[in-house]
Formats: C-alpha cells, structure tokens, sequence
C-alpha cells in the first residue's frame, strides 16, 4: 500500500473509532449510567462529537481522499472506501459547525419536551419544539443541497434512495396490503394471542433468549445481553450488544425482541474482520440492517418449521404452562393480525402501513405542504384511511414515536424497506437452500446465518443497497417478494 | 468572567471531559467488556488519548494560560486553576508524541507478558519488559527535566512531594513500624483470624457491603456497585463507579474492600459541583486520596465502636454464622499483625513495610543503582530484612503487582502516604467530633463524611497536597499520628 493510502486508512479507522466510542457512551446511557450522571454525559458526548466531527471535516482529510482518488481504477473496494468517505466528509463540510450544534441542543430539548408531552397527552406543548426541530432539520437539508430537501435527510439511512422512488414503492404497497388486510378481517377464521398472555417468568424468557440467539450463531464473546427499556443493538465486530425488555404476562416482548436484535448484532458480527474500520466496510445502510432483525424476527422466528423445533424448547422453559398447545395453534397466535395504534407492537401485515403513514406525513412536513400544527388531525385521517381506526388520544397517535424529537425525519422509511428486502432475500435463500424448512424443524439455524453472512453481512456496504439488492436477488427491490409471502402466509393462517 | 477567561476554562472542562471518557472505556473494559472486545478498546483508547494528548499540548491552549495568568492576583481559585492547567500542559508538552506512544505500547506489552510470568513464576521472560519500561520511564523523566528523575515521575502521582522528602519520611516509618512488629510478635496474646473464615454467602456480604456504603453517604443514584477481578473506583461528582469481589471463605475481602472503595468513592461525590471540572477542582493527590479510602478501611472499620454497631447488622446478614462472636473478638480478627508476602492482603502494621521496599528498590532502579536483573534477589532481601521472612517464589515476591509493568514507576508511595494523612485527618476529626466513638457506636456515619467532604472533599487540588495537610492539620506530614495511632490500637489488641 501507498503511504498516501495507508494515511487514508488511518484516518478513516481513527473517525470510526470515535464512532464506537460514541456508541459505548450511548449503550452505557441506556443500560447502566447511574441518574446523577446524566449531566456529565452530555458533556462528554458534545466533547467527543466536537473533535469527531473536526477530524471529519479536517481539510487535510478532504485532501487524503483526493490524493488517494486519482489512480484508483480497478480496485473495487478501495473505490468503494473513498466513495463512502467523500460522502461523509462532504456532507459534514457542508453543514455549518453552528448549525450542528444550534440542532444537536433543540433535539436534546424536543426529546425531554416529547417524553413530557406524551406522558401528559399534551401535543401542543410539544408542537413548538417539533417545530424548531423540523425546522432546523429544513435548514441541514438545504446546506447539503440536493435538488429535493427530503432526499437529501434520506441519503443519511437509506444511500441511493430517493423520495420519489419511495413514493412509487410505497402507494403501490399501501393498496396492496390494505387489500390483504381486508381480507384478513373479512375471514372466517379469527385465531386469538390468549396463549400469548399466560403468566411467564422473566428467567425463563430471558434463558430461552440466550438460547435461541446462541443457535443462531450469535457470539456471546463478542456481545451481552442486558435490559433496557427501549431495546437496541449497539457497537460492531467484536463488541456488539443487544437489550431486551420483559413482559411476564406477554410473551411477545422479550422474545421477538431479542430475535430482532440478535439479528441486527449478526450483522454487526459478521462484517468483514480486515475491513469493518473502513469506511466501506460497515453496514449497507439502515434498510438493510433492518432487514436482518426483520429476517430472524418474522421470516424465521414466526415460521411453523422454526415452532416446530422451538416450541418444545420453549415448553420445557415454562414447565406445566404450555403444555397444552400445538404447533399449529401457537403459530396462529404469533401472527395474529388486527389493526392497533402503536406501530411497535403491529403485526407484519399493518406494520408497513404505520410506517408509510409515516412517510407520507414527514414527506408533507418537509416539503412545506403540511405544518406541525396539523399533525394531529393529519395523522388520525390517515389512520382512518389506512387502518380503518381512529386514536382515542394522541399518546396513542401522533405522540408514540421519539424519531420526529429527535430530528430524525427520512429514517422511518428503512423500517419498511427493511421488510421488502428481508422477503426478497428470502426468496433467493430458499432457491439456495431447498431443504430450509427441513433444516429450520431440526433447529438447524447456522446454514441461514452463513447465507446472511455471506451474500450480505461480508458485503458490507461495498455496494450502494439499491446495487446490493440487485446482486444478491437479480432484481430491483419491489413489493412483490414481501405481498407474495404475506399472502400465502396469512391465507394459511386465516383459512381463506 | 472575562471572554479569555471562559475560553479557558471551556478549553479545560473538554480536556476533563475526555479523561471521563478515558475512565468509562476503562471501567467498562475490567467491568463488562466481551472478551473480543479487547482489540477494539485499545484502538478506542489509542485514538482518544492521542485527541486528548494533542488538545493538551495545543500551543493554543498554552497561550490562552498564559493570557489568563496576567492579572490573576487575588483570585485564590483562578491561580490554582492556572497552576494545574500549566502543571499538565507544560509537561505535556515536553515529552515527546513518540516516546509517549513508544511507553505505551511497551506497557500494554509487558503487562500481558506480567500476567504470563506471574502465572507460570518466570521472572527471567519478565525481565526485558520491566527493562523496556523502565528505560522509557526515565526518558520521560528525563525528558521532564527535573533535577533528580524520581522527581519528574513522583509529581505526577503527588504533585510537589520529593524523593528526598520520602527518604526522610519512610526511613522514621520503617524503623519504627519494624519495632512495633517486633513488640507485636512477642506479645503474648495471639489473636485469631479463624471467625473471618466461616462461609459467608455472596448475597450477604454484597448486601451488607450496600448497606454500609449507604450509611457512609456514598449516592447509589450517583454511582453503581459491580464486581472485577481487581476491585477500582472510577469517575467523578454524578457517576462514581466502584467494584469488589467476594470470597466466600474470607469474609475480609469484600468487607474492606468495599469500605475502601466507597472511601474514594465518597471523594469523588464530594468534590465541589462548580469546580469538578476545573483543573484545581479535582482530587488533591493519589495520596489524599488514598487517605479518604484508607479512613473508611482502617481507621473507622477496623475500630471497636464501628463495630458495636455493625456486628449485630452483620450477624443479621448471615443468620446463625456468627451468634457467637463478641465485638472484641471481631475486631480483634480483623485486627491481627502477622508478616506476610503479598501487599493486598498486608495488616496495618506491616503494609506500609511493603510499600518502602517498592520505593527504595523503584528509586535504586530509576537512579540506575539497580539493575532488573538483580530486582528478585534485592526483593528478597529486603522482605528478609523489614519483615523476617523470605518469599518462596517471585510470583509472591517482586512479580505480585502489576504496577512496574504499567510504568508506574513513583506511584506506590502514594499509598503509604494515604495512611500517614488519614491518621494525621483522624486527629484533627477527633478534636472537632469529641463524641466520635459514640456516634460511631450508634452507626452515625455521616458527620464523619461532612467532615472530610468540608476539610478535604470541597478542597479539590486547590492547595498542594502538603500545603493542604497543613491547613487541616496545622503541621506538616509527618508518621507521627500513624505510629501514635497503631502503638495504642495493637498495645489494646495484643495486650502490650
């Protein structure tokens, strides 16, 4: 390697080392730190994303990438790194330092405002503060400076990926599963989640979490399991936690919610070992690490050939307290399907519609046409025209989620794309693996893993998501591979 | 404040920030951190202290020193501040970027080759380690450009104090403590530690060990109580962490280690909320702070009134176990002088024994009077002759402690330092709290914590550590109190 390559390099491990850093402070937060230190945090973070994001913005850094940009032909990955970091160092040249910071302290406050606003059901008090926030937001897209604003806060989950395009994927799913949803509630069959809501030990569901994560080759060397009241995944490669929460009255919680993070750490734990420092070298983008939870969570983990091995081993975790269900009548209750207010506890049918009622709304804000003041009555319409139910408050509607207080208008998004490549990739491991189902009843979890690790985990983001999708599946993402198995899936359940 | 002013002290509190940081990564690391973890933790910790090294050296940072240092007569705080400010980045700046990472990299090698000769008691593959460190030791001495080098290193660790100062000192101490030895083990009363023995549940001693540092006033909601291999306090002000670990045949290591911890640990909570950031608003020295865990271990939980009191709690925490033990005859087993080999485990008495013959073979080695190659011979020698008995292995002996590997070559006298204070602390306490053992025969410990968060917590490093002992104690540092102290409680003990 050039020494002008190897200080690209260095530069580019040291900025991502930060970044773990400032994860690790994130983890610490949400799991362990003590209430009093919460000041002295705050502190710290703003210290360290001062320095990290000096060194991004470093012109001599700029000016490694350019040094290393002529003469590049040829080397895929390399081209890869300088892509990614160009795109990095770019947008964070092109954001005023002030207005960073002027963002960064309206979103600390809009989130306190936002846990007080939702806790009291009292959305005008928030609406300022929304308001700031959506409005400062405004202003980072516009120093970025794409043609639309909403693409260019998009760019920062999703790269590649434009408001238009998700315009056109998203109304055609909208229809689609409205349709399927329906049917769904037009069907004779209307199996119950009773099973789900017996009386469960923590120990237990905490056991037979490590348990499933472990089978599906998660590295308990390189991660832990801990609590925390909004569960996550934090950190990469070699230190890569999960957090789980427990309802012992619902078994749901815990158990698809450490399926789901097990499957985000998979993808962090299976990221190129040479190349996981380097700009090119991490995660495709938030869809696609979405689509991982989503694979082990729902494709897997509310499969009949998954309960067919786990079932067993989950009534051997609660002794006397299921002995009385088959496989059949718990895969019924795991994929009950009826509409709700709260998107994190949606089935796999009506999730994607929350989050396109999502979209549809930030979309509005951000272009102008929709002001915060609106949102209530914007959001309700459109859980009426969606979902056919109107929120009794707005603690249940439009004051659910955190991302808007925390100015993360364009992420939402990822949640549903997460879920059309998760079936897309489906396809093409059933194609590769004809005997899934066989292997999934004998509890044979490893063959997906190394499927994952290999068409997308060592991947990295060499490829733009968009590319990415197309290599692995042949094919542009579209609805099709998620309707084509949501179809399937609930006319077995539902009997129609 | 004047513009120059705050730029100061904002230059300051980001460079406190990042030591924050540096001692979460740590904690986390001996606390929590999986296993392969570890890689990415050295490179998180290379380039934060290389971001925090160049903050400190900033030529920028200098000149705003010295801009605030005209015109700062008066202001007994700023000049302090500006003291300590000049203290770090001057010596910052002398050594050089490439001797700082050549000694790091040296220690975090010797120390893993430490932990591979203690285990297999093989000094000779040792030896070219603690060679290394110590030659890069006293470049950086040198490079400090004090007169004498154990100086440049001593002052890092207790600023102002000299190694001509601690010759004086310690060779008053050893005579002395070595007579008291003597005077111990001739007398006829020959106490035992058998009751310290019995099995004593985990759960029990974890939840005494809440209990008293509750008493004490060590805030929960600022601070966690963890276990590790090597217990440590870590943090400051809102988030001051400790751990311990517990032996269920020995009640004494959790019991005092956790006294101990909490001790410093109360320090931290204790230091002034304006000025915990400030340069001057920290600890005073590792000795004063040694002092204020020392207080807790020694001087308050190896007494009889601490006792009285918290005998019949502890009894409570290990029903039937200890019915039959009188208070005398516990503190009497806590209480027992024997020579021993290893430090950790060392009596009052003889500890500080162990603690001068690290420093007169660490200032033989630094003044280049030694070699490492006569380092276990040397070891042995002086075991011989301070406490009469002779190590049968280097893994008991000069390969015990960690701290030469890690080139803390001037840090162990802190510690016997920390006892002289808190003996000469305990004077001045008893005269303001006549009814001390009264109090503390009712388990009140919280005037006690007033006490020392008044006279030395709120203190920070406003004086030097000698100037601050003065100003509690009215005379300058001396073994006297020490002596006076253990000469009256071991003549009770052992009944001399």
């Amino acid at each position: 390697m050039t020494e002008t390559r190897e200080k690209f390099y260095a530069r580019c491990e040291e900025i991502h080392d930060l970044q773990e850093i400032q994860q690790l402070l994130e983890w610490d937060q949400q799991v362990i730190m003590p209430r009093k230190g919460a000041e002295q945090r705050a502190n710290q973070q703003a210290a360290l994303a001062a320095l990290a994001h000096r060194r991004l913005t470093d012109p001599a850094f700029g000016e490694l990438v350019r040094a290393v940009e002529t003469g590049v032909a040829g080397d895929e990955v390399l081209a890869a790194d300088l892509r990614e970091a160009r795109r990095a160092h770019d947008r964070a040249v092109k954001i005023p330092e002030a207005l960073v910071a002027e963002r960064a302290k309206a979103c600390a406050l809009a989130q306190v405002a936002w846990e007080e606003a939702k806790a009291q059901d009292d959305f005008a008090s928030f609406e300022p503060h929304v308001a700031k926030v959506l409005d400062l937001t405004r202003r980072v897209a516009e120093a970025v400076g794409t043609e639309n604003r909403y693409d260019a806060l998009l760019d920062e989950y999703e790269p590649g990926m434009t408001e238009a395009e998700l315009k056109v994927l998203f109304s055609d799913l909208r229809d689609r599963l409205v349709r399927l949803m329906d049917k769904i509630l037009g069907a004779p069959r209307k199996p119950s989640q009773d099973v789900l809501k017996r009386h469960y030990p923590e120990a237990g569901q905490e056991a037979f979490g490590i348990r499933v994560a472990r089978d599906m080759g998660y590295d308990f060397d390189a991660g832990r399991l801990d609590r925390s009241v909004h569960p996550f995944t934090s950190g990469t490669f070699g230190d890569v936690r999960i957090t789980t929460r427990y309802d012992e009255r619902y078994l749901n919680t815990a158990l698809f919610g450490t399926l789901h993070e097990a499957g985000h750490a998979l993808y962090e734990q299976g990221l190129d070992p040479a190349r996981y420092r380097h700009p090119a070298g991490a995660y495709a983008s938030l869809g696609v690490h979405e689509s991982q939870s989503r694979f082990w969570e729902n494709l897997l983990g509310r499969s009949g050939p998954f309960w067919r091995h786990y079932l067993p081993v989950l009534q051997g975790h609660f002794p006397g307290v299921l002995d009385d269900v088959t496989v059949d009548a718990f895969c019924a209750a795991v994929n009950v399907c009826q509409p709700s207010f709260i998107r994190v506890e949606a089935d796999e049918v009506t999730y994607n519609l929350h989050i396109i009622l999502r979209f549809e709304l930030e979309s509005a804000l951000v272009s102008g046409a929709l002001g915060t003041k609106d949102l209530p009555a914007a959001w309700n319409e459109k859980m009426k025209a969606f979902l056919g139910i109107t929120p009794p408050s707005n603690q249940v509607g439009v004051l659910q989620d955190i991302h808007w207080s925390a100015g993360l208008f364009g992420y939402f998004p990822t949640y549903a794309l997460g879920n059309l490549y998760a079936a897309q990739f489906m396809e093409v491991l059933r194609r590769d693996l004809p005997d899934l189902d066989e292997r999934l009843s004998e509890g044979e979890l490893l063959p997906v893993r190394s499927w994952l690790a290999e068409n997308v985990h060592r991947q990295g983001r060499t490829y733009l998501p968009q590319d990415l999708c197309r290599r692995i599946t042949g094919r542009p993402l579209s609805a099709d591979a998620s309707m084509a198995y949501l179809g399937t899936k609930f006319a077995e359940v539902y009997g129609f």
